[in-house]
């Protein structure tokens, strides 16, 4: 049974919980079981935050921690702590403003808050990333995760997030133009 | 390091989902630190559902799973299939109306649906079992429940489910005065 393991990593305040429950409800949407496992602290705001996803067509009955398929990585404390969980042939994503110091693997380094400002607002580079994701990996479909936005984000802040969502899904494809073995891997290993 | 495994398990559309993030909230507010995991489905409605916490006064860094210290089953399957997780000197909390096959283990029974239906609405049973295990557990403080409805439930619906809520309280006091040694022993368990 293919297990699709995505780790969203960062700061608190980044939005990690939320782009969990979006990626989460974007599967459920295209018919996929989900487990989400989501770290709430007392320091949210500030602290480490992670949402880790496992995204399968049968239902997940035991969630085995495992190594990860993606880590997005939002900042540079997440990066370093969690490569070391990530499958040798594993995708890192890691925004480029925040995380200074490259890893030292194949990686995609995409300036998703410079991306968010220009949608509208920084804070919705969360889901700048969840555009830039889908079309990297494929693992669910545009229209489901456009669904899940609808469904998961207050009316008043909708249209700054689909403009976000826009805006990583246009960075994505322009990425994926320029196609190399790596994201050819990640294509075949969708869902 | 001390930790508090809990299951909340039932039905899709039982609310298993939100008591999750609830009293994931309400243990935030306590200053402690939180992984919740939540499964969703296509079947969100009608088929098995579940959230699953571990709570703890410090961070929680590898979400190993492990044998429960609570089960709340809000139905007959949940309870069937879980109660196999349950530490020996666990704690069952089932909905006697649902789960008409009485466990082989000591247990507490627990009218929830009436509950919520005396509260104004059969669909707060979720929020009068945080109530009762609140009380039985001691995990977390009423006044952070309280202000977690307050953070998480919409306007319109928060009056009811803080009857409901007030509902579980007053009936987990009842049986709090009826302590046996099972209870006693999760009041030490607790963080």
């Amino acid at each position: 049974m293919k297990r699709f393991n995505i780790c969203l990593a960062g700061s608190g305040g980044q939005g990690l919980i939320l782009a969990g429950v979006l990626l989460a409800q974007a599967a459920v949407n295209d018919g996929k079981y989900v487990s989400l496992t989501s770290s709430y602290g007392p320091e949210a705001r500030g602290g480490a935050s992670r949402s880790n996803l496992v995204i399968s067509k049968k239902p997940i009955d035991y969630i085995i921690p495992k190594s990860l398929d993606v880590l997005l990585a939002l900042n540079q404390e997440s990066c370093d702590k969690f490569i070391l969980e990530l499958k040798d042939e594993g995708l890192l994503i890691i925004d480029s403003s925040q995380v200074t110091h490259q890893p030292p693997i194949k990686h995609y380094s995409i300036p998703f808050t410079d991306l968010a400002v220009k949608a509208g607002a920084a804070v919705t580079a969360n889901v700048v990333a969840l555009g830039t994701i889908m079309v990297l990996t494929g693992i669910v479909k545009a229209s489901s995760l456009e669904l899940a936005l609808s469904e998961r984000i207050k009316q008043e802040l909708l249209p700054v997030n689909q403009k976000a969502l826009k805006q990583g899904i246009k960075h994505g494809r322009k990425l994926k133009n320029n196609a190399d073995e790596h994201y050819t891997y990640y294509q075949s290993l969708a869902l």
